[in-house]
């Protein structure tokens, strides 16, 4: 979920100073005529990790737009008059009425991650208070409100990077909190709690944007960025904002630097390694399927991939040491008249795989997000709706004991032509390759976004995505056979 | 939430069998036509208390229906085969496709309810499975499906009754399993929790319908009317059915009794015993609001009732021994400028009660499904969505310890006409009565309506409406204080 914040978003000074003017202007203006529209108010929050710069973003907005039409409340510990009252009051008393913007800065999720950080409430409770947020921003939405939930987030070794400059630094060290330094040890806990809170509340009409926070230039275009697309397109829209989607960009990769571009695709294994540490992976699988702690589990993987990537290749070398008794591939083609007459997750549905069981699917409900998003086939709604939905349905898998397992395989551009290239030549591969898969090679860059956008939404802790750099088949194969083993082994542990 | 089901609906043979063969030929038809739009399936739960004709109602329909058209699953004990998968696999492979009409009898909510009642899950784990079940019906509505929920209701009394006719008869006795005679003993219970579902999952896209179990001619049509209306409307729609509110009454009072019909109106008290319970009752209040467990409870009272019912009366003698600073009377009135910047609960918010305190609401947040409902202010989906808003609002003031009473005056249409009369005579009072007051006269039966739908969508365990018979202020005013005292000592009790 946090995949995208993770790698390093900068943006220079020239880059930065060349923009903000136009942006700032852009602001004021749609600011403005939120006011004269007076249709509907529009509520900013801020989460995320300390350090990450959640301050210093509101300090901004505060400068960048006209202080008259924005108020920002923060939610730090109660008043005696707020705690003589229900929870929501101290939140009510603060919304922004119509025309207006308001910045909650440290919100409903703040206070419950909090609570169960500390362990003062179990994930029970924690669903509980999702809940609770859930409908409160439904109601909002419906409302006609339109909401922005920002989360800024930073790597562990940025954070801890980032805590011990300012701790070395004299002038700066007085702003850590022993909050800070108690956030950096329980980094993991904020991290694993804070995904499920952006899982379940991450919905259309009010999604999450995950801000990387190591760069301040790059932090403060995005979301001023976002701000503006966002606020520019409900101001368009006829009617009231009420439970329409966000228009602003998923990922919003200023820098040109998405997810897949962090990769490093030049790993590769030679031919004798490859064999051997093949054979390895092959007999811990094997061995893993036949384990009877298998009898409380099923194994589910999901092959996605650029064309010519090598899925059905690296399946072949997944299965090649199990008893075909223990798996089935379910390659996912066009969906049947009785599928189509169904919910979209029907068909993937039918093929979960038993207690004991492994299912490989040869593409997957993904290709809602993927193929469906890019060529078109699919309503904006309906693709943005389907993350959560997807969410949901894993976590149905995951919390029965079925091992969710996701690959995505890489490969560069110019692999693809070799390969393309290579398949024509070859009689027997001909029918690998037809007129769509240069199609698809025009809209690389849209299919970037999507793969993008895709592992942010829905890699989580309890079914990650693994991206796979697969210019080099062998390094591919090993690299998912061992991803698997591990998953398996984790799942055993417990 | 089932105030309606427990007043005795009937319908005699001759009205049943003259309505039958029209409504069974309505049913064939639409659902001739929406095999032949294909464009949504239907779904219809069945859920509710042992014994209360869930059975005979499946039956019924499958007999009124096209059987090639419609399904019905049973989802007593999962199969080997569905527990070895995730639970919602059952349910899953059951899915009626579009243009089919599927029964699910026994559904997630029987799951659910059967584990909480046998304690085998707390409140907090009840609400993640009414969590996920209300995520899957959204995503059912938002892929298209029609879904009616049914809940059939049985008074404790008819149950026990019923029971008790059915073991008296040796032809029926063999029908009674042991968890009719569990359930039962458990009824309490059962409708405890029954009502903490269905107020959470009454959603405007899957609202349940509670029906009365006792008189099968009652039972039988009001299924077969709120399908047929629902899924006529659905088939005039355009586009998928998805997240449109249901067409259907909200009540469906096919006798024509209503709620407020079944009051008795003649209750009375005369003068003496007036003066002398009041001043009991004035002096008990006055004691628990100095009581020091008042401090971990604030008291909300919300006066509803017909124009001319004496509320201000009534308000006036709840006060009439409080101290000054212990309460506040909030009187509600057009909402102003800064009020309509707000979404709609912002204007009660702003006064809820500090512990320690009491606010008297002189009409209340209810005025959106009574007057706005009535006089069309709002539109219909507007109201329809603020039923599960008001629950959520007062879920949250209950959560934090603040006690919430509602009352409905009721008086009769030719009390009412009294009073008219005797204000427009009276110079000092003269100002009470305006040409709106006449103009509500005329639009009796649907603000009975209103009041039946509200009773029956938010009379909560946790915030009950109280029906008050107004006929007699006397009567009325001892009944209010009664009232406020009891649910003080109640909450003081914990």
């Amino acid at each position: 979920m946090f995949e995208s914040a993770e790698i390093g978003h900068t943006i220079d000074d020239a880059t930065y100073d060349a923009q903000v003017p136009a942006l700032r202007e852009a602001l004021l203006e749609a600011q403005f005529e939120l006011k004269e529209q007076g249709r509907f108010p529009v509520l900013v929050l801020i989460s995320g990790i300390e350090g990450a710069g959640k301050g210093e973003t509101v300090k901004l907005l505060n400068e960048w737009m006209d202080p008259r039409l924005i108020e920002v409340s923060t939610f730090d510990q109660p008043t005696d008059e707020e705690l003589a009252r229900p929870p929501a009051w101290r939140y009510w008393r603060k919304l922004p009425p119509k025309g207006r913007t308001g910045i909650f800065f440290g919100t409903w999720y703040s206070q419950m991650l909090q609570a169960r950080i500390g362990g003062r409430i179990d994930d029970a409770r924690l669903d509980q208070a999702i809940d609770i947020a859930g409908r409160l921003e439904r109601m909002l939405s419906d409302e006609g409100a339109l909401i922005f939930k920002f989360w800024f987030h930073l790597s562990k070794k940025r954070m801890k990077e980032r805590l011990k400059a300012l701790n070395d630094d004299p002038l700066h060290s007085w702003r850590l909190s022993s909050l800070d330094w108690q956030q950096s040890k329980t980094y993991d806990k904020f991290v694993r709690h804070g995904e499920r809170v952006l899982r379940r509340t991450n919905r259309d009409f009010a999604p999450w944007y995950v801000i990387e926070g190591t760069d301040a230039n790059y932090r403060s275009l995005s979301v001023g960025r976002i701000l503006l697309e966002g606020l520019q397109a409900a101001l368009r829209r006829e009617g009231a904002a009420r439970s329409s989607p966000h228009a602003a960009p998923l990922v919003s990769s200023l820098d040109n630097r998405a997810l897949l571009d962090a990769l490093d695709m030049t790993q590769a294994l030679d031919k004798a390694e490859y064999q051997e540490r093949l054979l390895v992976e092959q007999a811990r699988l094997a061995g893993l399927m036949r384990d009877k702690r298998m009898r409380q589990h099923a194994l589910l993987a999901v092959f996605e991939g650029n064309d010519a990537a090598g899925k059905g290749g690296a399946i072949r070398r997944v299965t090649g040491a199990l008893d075909p008794r223990q798996y089935r591939i379910v390659a996912v083609a066009s969906p049947t008249d009785e599928e189509l007459a169904q919910p979209y997750l029907w068909r993937f549905w039918r093929h979960i795989p038993a207690r004991g069981k492994f299912t490989i699917f040869d593409r997957s409900w993904y290709g809602r997000v993927l193929v469906e998003r890019v060529e078109g086939l699919c309503s904006e709604v309906d693709w943005l709706r389907s993350y959560g939905e997807i969410n949901d349905f894993e976590e149905e898998l995951t919390g029965a004991g079925v091992v969710v397992v996701k690959f995505w395989l890489a490969i560069d551009p110019q692999t693809q032509l070799e390969r393309f290239k290579a398949r024509e030549a070859t009689p027997f591969k001909r029918f690998k390759i037809t007129p769509d898969d240069w199609r698809n090679r025009d809209k690389w860059a849209a299919y970037c976004d999507a793969v993008g956008d895709m592992v942010d939404r829905t890699s989580t802790g309890i079914a990650p995505w693994t991206l796979v750099e697969a210019n080099d088949k062998y390094f591919a194969r090993v690299k998912i056979l061992r991803t698997l083993n591990e998953a398996l082994e984790r799942a055993f542990r417990g």
